[in-house]
């Protein structure tokens, strides 16, 4: 429908307008945590890593966090392999003409002047294409389809996301000149999912883009009726060498500075098709809101400190996190956690600990049964940006598992943006890690390390 | 995040894959109606009037409706003013560098070469827009916010829309270089909704566009901070005239040609940004299927056409409705309903028919009663596609009302795909539609004409 039949209702528009205010956002919320996110995703948006924006988003943090009045509050600088999205567009040519909303992977690389006018083949899964035979794909798109589905831990996540992360490099190396995959996403919403490839060091990168899962839809049905399907290709993102990125470190001394600290990272980069409000800008808020709320009752026996990471999203193990573990390895640390899968609601803790630790674990989860958190009997492994420093001092670990259910709607997309952001649930987050904090910051004998 | 925590347990993808079938198409219908949706998503897509690919879809209608049996299958041909879309973006550039995502509206002209950068200036609503001084935004752009919400009826389309089809008109009086506004839209995704402004005959036309509702609230928040705003804007669609439509007709012929048919109309036309499933794909599939359903229990009475009308998006009182009253005025009708509401279910009915008819309207009341309708006492009206020969001939009305709490979420969106529609609420539309078939067009007597 276009203007009828509701036009002649509308004549009556000016009676409506009294009565709003002279700002109609939608959404409120109030606190430490929302303040950061809604600062972030409001003052910086989009921050990919090694972009301006990143190193603004760092002037940014460390000023909010000063503010809050955190001590120590520092940047520590460093250099990182980065990726810049350039325009791109697709549409199937053959045997329907179609537009199709794409999105360039991290790591791509641009397709030829004037795009890519290609047959395109069509594989179900990522099993389909590794079946292929090695160079049939030679002058070819290949079309990696899946059958990723929502779940509350986001399991769907690790073998749903490599035909992000594997199927470029399988299908460079059966010769295929650019790859397309249904985004690694739970949405049906025209808004592709973003997010790293890690092309092997054996193949040539080649153009590798995401559709909305809409748009692989339309290829799968286009496909199942037979005939060839064609291309008309345009990724011009490419990587780049040597980037500035950084983290950001504060802290809130405890009472004994001998004792090992808390550690509690999240990431201050964000993809940059939305403002990064889910990822990471609430992880972020979350922490430092929750270290803040762990002094009421007195200043813990433990320094804690927060980590607000540089370049998670395109790091590979060699951003942020690596970076931190290189500059502050030498220093003692008790408990690494991580807040990184959105900002609903805490609903499962995990722990490594080691058994002389049993009772800590045991008073951990004393302070999260009366707020419905259940434990669970896998192992916590924190997160891309505490992984190194645990992996180097084999850290003990707490994860406090948030409901993933909606979080891969929005991950890596344009509509990972504010009002995504329940502030209740955020609060939620705020209350569960500071009722951990205030168990774990005041321990004041040995923590084990880690399994 | 990235690809941590789940990189580990996603080594074992393949063992996933067995399992997943050659198409991996998440939804399936079956039967007529949801045969023609996919049909002309899959087939032909975005068909913006005036285009080739509504030209494509009148061949698809054409041959799709003889295949279903319908008789004297022909399409009216005509001339018509359309718009076409170009290249578009925009940024916030002062106070805080931010993209937004925009879409500009059908009528809106191009920015000036290399794009357009100026102040900024934020409405709440379109009265405050009139209220502000002539002239006083000169060389600035409008940005025009409101408060549209969800309703079951779809009522908010008619004050809200206002600020789209009537703000374009109140900027230029002011004197502003362009607008911006919020979306006429009830989603919470990046994916601003479009629609056709209506310039007023005593103002030149100024670029006008529209952002998503997250984007909106990023400026209202931005706004409400008290710097100002400045935007670079780039908005290339422009107006063409004198472009091909045309409106597909078909019929199945009554048992008694002599008595005045049923006319049922949707359109065939959709917007460029999706597919057109709900808007109105749908409207088509359900008229269409509804017609073939009433004929199960023997061929009844009177002659029921369907009217598949062109450039009903565009058409502004001059699209196919219009043509379709200029070419089919001097045959007689009886009763005139449209579809074009989406594809969810549908909750109410009204009715515009003469006093005499009440015996005919209880009849159709009483068949829709076991379905869940409830009567409404507003007076149906039809709407675009039938609304001119209602006029011309003072036909009688039904509106079988559909539930419109997810249809401004959709309604001129890339959004509007098949997999919105839900092959179960699409039938039970069809279900309905046929039920009030069964009565009108085995109605013996004289059809009282509309009020």
């Amino acid at each position: 429908m276009s203007t009828s039949p509701f036009l002649r209702a509308g004549l009556l528009a000016a009676a409506f307008s009294a009565a709003v205010p002279a700002f109609a956002t939608p959404q409120q919320g109030t606190g430490v945590a929302w303040d950061i996110v809604e600062g972030i995703t409001t003052e910086i948006g989009p921050r990919p890593a090694g972009s301006p924006a990143e190193g603004r988003a760092r002037v940014w943090g460390e000023a909010k966090l000063k503010a809050l009045g955190f001590q120590n509050v520092r940047v520590d600088e460093f250099r990182t392999r980065a990726w810049t999205r350039g325009p791109e567009s697709a549409a199937l040519t053959a045997p329907y003409a179609q537009p199709l909303a794409i999105t360039a992977l991290g790591f791509s690389v641009p397709t030829p002047r004037g795009g890519l006018k290609a047959p395109l083949v069509y594989f179900p899964t990522l099993a389909a294409l590794e079946a292929a035979t090695e160079g049939s794909l030679k002058g070819k798109v290949a079309f990696i389809d899946h059958a990723m589905r929502a779940a509350q831990d986001g399991s769907g996540y690790g073998p749903y996301g490599n035909v992000r992360r594997q199927g470029p490099t399988i299908a460079a190396r059966k010769g295929a000149a650019a790859v397309v995959i249904r985004s690694a996403g739970t949405d049906s919403h025209r808004n592709p999912h973003t997010g790293v490839t890690i092309f092997a060091k054996d193949v040539k990168p080649i153009p590798a883009g995401a559709v909305s899962n809409p748009d692989a839809d339309l290829i799968a049905r286009t496909a199942a009726r037979g005939a060839p399907l064609a291309i008309d290709l345009r990724l011009e993102g490419k990587p780049f060498p040597d980037a500035p990125s950084g983290n950001v470190i504060a802290e809130l001394p405890g009472r004994d500075p001998s004792l090992p600290m808390i550690l509690l990272g999240c990431h201050l980069d964000s993809w940059d098709l939305g403002t990064g409000a889910v990822d990471d800008a609430s992880g972020c808020a979350i922490v430092t809101a929750a270290a803040l709320a762990a002094q009421n009752g007195g200043q813990p026996l433990r320094t804690i400190r927060v980590l607000w990471a540089g370049n998670e999203e395109m790091g590979v193990g060699g951003g942020g996190g690596a970076d931190y573990a290189r500059v502050h390895g030498s220093e003692t640390h008790a408990v690494a956690m991580e807040s990184d899968f959105g900002a609903d609601r805490v609903w499962q803790v995990k722990f490594n600990t080691a058994a002389e630790s049993q009772p800590l674990v045991d008073k951990v989860k004393a302070a999260l049964w009366p707020m419905g958190i259940v434990p669970h009997e896998g192992e916590a492994d924190g997160g891309e940006d505490v992984s190194a420093i645990i992996k180097a001092q084999n850290l003990a670990v707490i994860d406090l598992g948030q409901d993933g259910t909606h979080y891969f709607d929005l991950h890596h997309t344009p509509d990972d943006t504010l009002d995504k952001v329940d502030p209740a649930a955020l609060q939620q987050n705020v209350d569960a890690w500071a009722a951990v904090l205030r168990v774990i910051a005041n321990e004041p004998g040995v923590i084990g390390k880690g399994k």
